[in-house]
């Protein structure tokens, strides 16, 4: 159950802001593949996270693509990034393209005549998975800021227990991409039993500090933003403002330079956006505006808090001896993905983690993609990913 | 004349915010070494701006060092970055130390006995020169967002007038780093018959897409900041979060993602700063936010947003065919410098500007810090940038 934030009301901003523009903000899609499954545990206090509190109920919105065999042995799970959702592809015409519909269906690079897929919304999320846009039951009113602090490994555990309920015990393979790799790479470490193959791509075994960083100013602009209330805006008001700089700042992080250069240069355009005094603007400005916008129109800014700080928080080797002999752990057969151009995790960093595999005794491959797009590319260069996904399932 | 915004007064911040801590915001330090020049222009609306508008009076704030001798060439001007000011050293103990007190004295690579030394606080600054914190005569109150937008053009244009009149027609070297280095840059263009040596310290010829993305987000969130007012708060409040914020991504990017894993790594701290409901931070995070009340302390919002914005439209070649003909202007000895593990103005860059130097024509040399301090590294590595200085200087 999730609380929708202003019903897609459109929000009057600040005279004085920096964006003079009215903007709807997010709401859910009415119509939608999702399916939902409520956890039952064990302790009747809920769901219990690493690092303290409950999750009751704990419900996980997921997608499926493909039918799973008899033997239940030909299942592939996917992660998604950080504001993405369980929409990897479509189910049909009518849906929406999902986030990575080049590489998911019927005869495709996860070829969904062949896998069973599964996508789930990440603890955290505001696509159907609780979250701090869900009704706390102590409250009877969105959690908001009451919502507990979750980690990557509470998500991968819920998955589990959630994918234990639907049968199935092994996978074929677990892809991710940035937050979608922590996702994977904790899975092959946690339940090295159940997972044959992972694919991590763009994603570190532990976050950087540049990255916390970059995530720290993110979050510190959501909560400037005075339509932000502390976190209980849901039905008040909504920080689309605050949202908006966040993401134009993960845009930065998410593209290259070279990128910038190639598209943008130092093109400047009409302002349309901004108040008169400061002049007109540079494209890049107005790009990263417009994305800033339409992340508002369907991301929950309270999810962008609580899903940064679960990648900021991770590090595989917490609880394990460090990141090495957490390494060791893995079973699985590892394809390591770096981007030549990205910013946010190097691909040289990519490379050593699947050296640090590979002397921990794991079977790790290092391939890397060679594009302008940055941390992006995984999403973006749809052919060089059908290669990476043909050579990784072999 | 320079409004004192809040006069230091300590301003009471939402109760909601990210910051919980209060903050004493910025005021001029109250002895200073500076000395006062106001132009007069020939134009009676006042000093013509290359975008429109007049500053009327334009005031230019600076310090000098050694002395002028009677041929008037021994003179060095060097030009402060983004949030720096005139004040580049001590002129005797009790003044607090400068931002380059280790280059610039008798006996050092800038040594004050030999070179007379002048840095003035750059056009739109907030240290002592016309800025948006300065009265508007129109108004008899701070401009706020009524200061027409100003140029690296044009503050390098007020420093030819106001050095005229103090009688320098000819400089023995410029010098800068960042915005500082765009000084450098405009001047051996402008005045090539004025400008022996030029250094160019981490600078570009026209400011990369994506740092006028960076700084664009940092604009936002001052914009965002409740208490900016629209640009009206001298006196009334002070964007102290926003100023705060964006100061914390400024320094991402002036330090390098190697600096911060060896200096912070992911060692967590107690939580004194932000909401309980978030726990630990990172020491990353607490750095960053020192960082940011630290710049809140000397610094205009409004400055940040006018000298940002004057980095982001500086195009050496605007107006003059475009860079590699304007570099051809040149007649000065140049030393460009770039810092290996510079996110900003990356190193590839800066040897690329000085190839583009060579083949217009100019006498450029390229140099190379290697150092882990990222776009900082000028200001950080001393004794690295003494030797470049000695070498620059013969």
């Amino acid at each position: 159950m999730n609380a929708r934030p202003s019903g897609g009301r459109v929000v009057a901003l600040p005279s004085h802001g920096y964006f003079s523009r009215r903007s709807e903000v997010y709401r859910q899609p009415s119509s939608s593949p999702k399916k939902y499954l409520t956890l039952d545990t064990a302790d009747p206090a809920g769901f219990p996270l690493l690092l303290g509190g409950y999750l009751r109920p704990l419900t996980i919105a997921y997608e499926t693509w493909g039918a799973l065999n008899e033997a239940k042995d030909n299942g592939i799970m996917i992660f998604h990034a950080l504001t993405g959702d369980s929409h990897v592809a479509r189910h049909g015409p009518d849906e929406p393209a999902g986030w990575w519909e080049e590489m998911v269906g019927p005869g495709k690079a996860i070829d969904t005549d062949k896998w069973f897929v599964l996508a789930a919304n990440a603890v955290g999320g505001c696509q159907g998975t609780t979250g701090p846009n869900s009704i706390n039951p102590d409250t009877q009113r969105p959690y908001g800021i009451g919502f507990p602090i979750v980690t990557i490994e509470d998500m991968v555990r819920a998955q589990r227990e959630f994918t234990q309920r639907l049968g199935v015990e092994r996978w074929k393979a677990v892809i991710g991409g940035s937050m979608g790799g922590m996702l994977a790479l904790e899975w092959a470490t946690a339940y090295p039993e159940s997972v044959d193959r992972a694919l991590i791509l763009a994603a570190p075994a532990a976050q950087p500090p540049h990255a916390i960083a970059y995530h720290e100013v993110g979050r510190q602009a959501i909560c400037l933003d005075p339509a932000w209330l502390g976190g209980d805006y849901y039905g008040r008001t909504y920080p689309v403002q605050g949202l908006a700089t966040a993401r134009m700042l993960g845009m930065i992080t998410y593209q290259s330079p070279v990128l910038m250069e190639g598209r943008h240069g130092r093109k400047m355009e009409g302002s349309r956006t901004i108040p008169h005094w400061f002049g007109p603007r540079f494209a890049i400005e107005n790009y990263l505006t417009h994305q800033g916008y339409k992340l508002v129109a369907r991301f929950d800014a309270n999810s962008y808090l609580y899903l940064t700080r679960a990648m900021d928080l991770f590090d595989l080797g917490r609880n394990r001896g460090g990141v090495a002999r957490a390494l060791g752990k893995i079973q699985a057969q590892v394809t390591v993905l770096g981007v030549s151009t990205d910013v946010l995790y190097p691909a040289a960093g990519q490379r050593a983690l699947a050296e640090a595999m590979r002397r921990a005794g794991a079977a790790a491959r290092y391939e890397e993609i060679e594009s302008p797009h940055g941390h992006d590319a995984f999403l973006v260069e749809e052919k060089a990913m059908a290669g990476v996904l043909r050579r990784f399932l072999g």
